[in-house]
């Protein structure tokens, strides 16, 4: 992906789609035996008794997977400095080995105050299972980025 | 840590401590390697000429880390069936082998009307450094628990 230069150069409402990736059975697991050891995360039959009823990955995983698609993007690279929080929400679980797509949204973009080489950029990263469009993450997160 | 059995156990107000971890240079690095390379969390020389100054955990993995951390409590091991969202906050970025303290406050326990069997419980967790108390995360979760 091409890589912006300033902050400047975003305006809200701008979409950039990042396309597919896929957390494999075996990466939900590991992630799952290190971060997040709940049994609907690591054991086919506890989670079928779970209120997800199959194994499903964890959503921290699913975050940071998006965070790690936006990063290897390289849209960000030469201006992102860094977050100051986010605001996650998980709709629906993501079954292992389910493709996803990665769309990332411009919410607002406002130059700091206090550090005028810097502005703040509300991004939004929805994570949809590409085969029917169920939204399995909704990140808004205030990046500061170059300007 | 004794589990709790039952949401309705949880009061607004109740706090636990649940005790301290550490970030290791050596997991810092592997964490943003997979899911947040950026050069402020992978390489001294570029994190010094970052905002942070010095190279810093990724704020994903702070969290991630933080949940690990309440899950291995065993806290909420027998009632917890996952989490709808969760705001995060990164107040202070987190040095690689600082050791922090971590507290669970409740702040809402809701029965749903839906499953009556489960409740919404609002968890807030902090991270701090347990040398100068600096929150370093700030996490307001809706998790779901069998009453």
């Amino acid at each position: 992906m091409t890589p912006i230069r300033s902050a400047d150069e975003l305006l809200p409402g701008q979409a950039f789609d990042l396309g597919r990736f896929v957390l494999t059975r075996e990466e939900v697991l590991d992630f799952a035996r290190r971060f997040d050891p709940q049994p609907f995360h690591l054991d086919d039959d506890a989670a079928r008794g779970s209120i997800f009823g199959r194994l499903v990955a964890s959503g921290v995983h699913t975050f940071a997977a998006a965070v790690g698609h936006l990063i290897r993007s390289g849209l960000v690279s030469q201006v992102n400095q860094g977050a100051g929080g986010a605001e996650l929400t998980w709709a629906a679980a993501l079954e292992p080995d389910t493709p996803v797509t990665m769309r990332v949204i411009v919410e607002e973009v406002r130059p700091m105050r206090s550090k005028p080489h810097l502005a703040v950029v509300k991004l939004r990263y929805r994570v949809a299972k590409a085969g029917d469009g169920t939204v399995v993450l909704d990140v808004l997160a205030p990046h500061f980025m170059k300007r």
